[in-house]
């Protein structure tokens, strides 16, 4: 089983290290806060105050045996980046970091990190296109073109088959499910009616997607 | 077309104003950062500097005009639950507030946020996901056990047609596109082939997925 350690207990990496946790695997969660670890001490295998920048302290707790880690510092990008550094060195294999900008997620390349995340841009991104369009509810970019989105059925759709509509046609979108209240029907077929409160999970261009959100 | 005001431009509210306006929105950034301002002035309608809970400047800025408001104000949970408050009262029919916690979530909602996000939350819970099954790129949960997901096609899989493997049948998920670089395909049929590279669309419940991630 993979051991994760979680270096930065803000929001981000204490939801990461609470997930993992949550899902049964083992997780040392380290802040230079103690207040922050004490937080999160009930919640996780492991949970120390320690500065993640001090070679000696990260020796002694192991962090070599850890295959991977989730470095959350954030406003502190001196720490941010000297923990990376200090990571790699000791050698874990995967190392995972949330930057601030992107120079600063190109200077974590540069240095090692195998993967930079922007958790705050990203959810941005996805606030900020759900609010667009209020009748898309999720979605995710399969490539810069195609979107996978849950889109309310408009009252037009009310009553009428797929085949009816000739909704691949009409739209250029195919329906991957429908969700109505806690039921999904995840196979779709030609003959199923749409009816009030259906949700369509629609896979299709991003152009075509507006289309069918403005119908 | 709808008005957008974002206060507080931290990564969060920076992100949700660039997208927007990338959108061909209008939005108002305001921040009590002059800096902060500045950082965004170019990618923005409008940016200006303000204390968001100062009211006779929010009056003066014209909020009340604004169809949806952006609440990303977040270490300052005093100035985040004022402007709230001040927003409503003003007459925003929409406000989405950012919240630290979900104790901090529950009084927004009382106080009349329409809608609370979390973005680090939301962001570690996905991360975390991601890291647990290496070959997962990305989610979007359609319920509590319906998952669809992005899954790496396994070398087993190679040189076979979703026919020859009885996909459905075995795994229990249905394929919804397939990946291979640049190129998507979004209507699978049962004689397509699976090649190396591939990332296969699926939607299934979460155990099923399960299964086929680790195949
Ligand atoms: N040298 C260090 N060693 C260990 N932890 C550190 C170090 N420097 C900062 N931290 C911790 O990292 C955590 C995250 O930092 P900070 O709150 O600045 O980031 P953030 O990006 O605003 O967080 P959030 O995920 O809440 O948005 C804090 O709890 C802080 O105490
Ligand atoms: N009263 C106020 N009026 C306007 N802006 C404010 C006010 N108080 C704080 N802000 C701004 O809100 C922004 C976001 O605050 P802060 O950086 O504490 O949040 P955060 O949650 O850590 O942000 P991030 O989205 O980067 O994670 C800051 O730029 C800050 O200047
Ligand atoms: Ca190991
Ligand atoms: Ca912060
Ligand atoms: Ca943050
Ligand atoms: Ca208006």
């Amino acid at each position: 089983m993979k051991q994760f350690v979680v270096i930065g207990l803000g929001r981000f990496g204490s939801s990461v290290a609470r997930t993992l946790c949550q899902k049964g695997f083992d997780v040392l969660a380290i802040d230079i806060d103690e207040e922050r670890v004490q937080a999160l001490a009930d919640e996780v295998t492991h949970a120390v105050q320690a500065d993640a920048t001090d070679e000696e302290a990260m020796k002694s707790l192991g962090i070599r045996n850890f295959d991977i880690a989730i470095i959350s510092i954030g406003t502190d990008i001196h720490s941010n980046i000297l923990t990376t550094l200090l990571v790699k060195e000791l050698g874990v294999k995967y190392v995972v970091v949330k930057a601030q900008t992107e120079l600063h997620g190109k200077v974590l390349t540069k240095i090692g990190a195998d993967k930079v995340v922007y958790p705050e841009r990203d959810m941005g991104v996805r606030v900020a296109n759900s609010l667009i369009s209020s009748n898309v509810l999720d979605l995710i970019e399969v490539s810069p073109e195609y979107t996978i989105a849950e889109v309310t059925a408009s009252p037009k759709l009310y009553g009428h088959t797929l085949s009816d509509l000739q909704f691949r046609t009409r739209f250029g979108v195919n329906v991957i499910a429908i969700k109505n209240g806690d039921k999904i029907n995840v196979t779709p077929r030609a003959t199923d009616e749409i009816k009030k409160g259906d949700i369509l999970i629609v896979i299709g261009e991003n152009e075509n997607l507006e289309r069918l959100r403005k119908y």
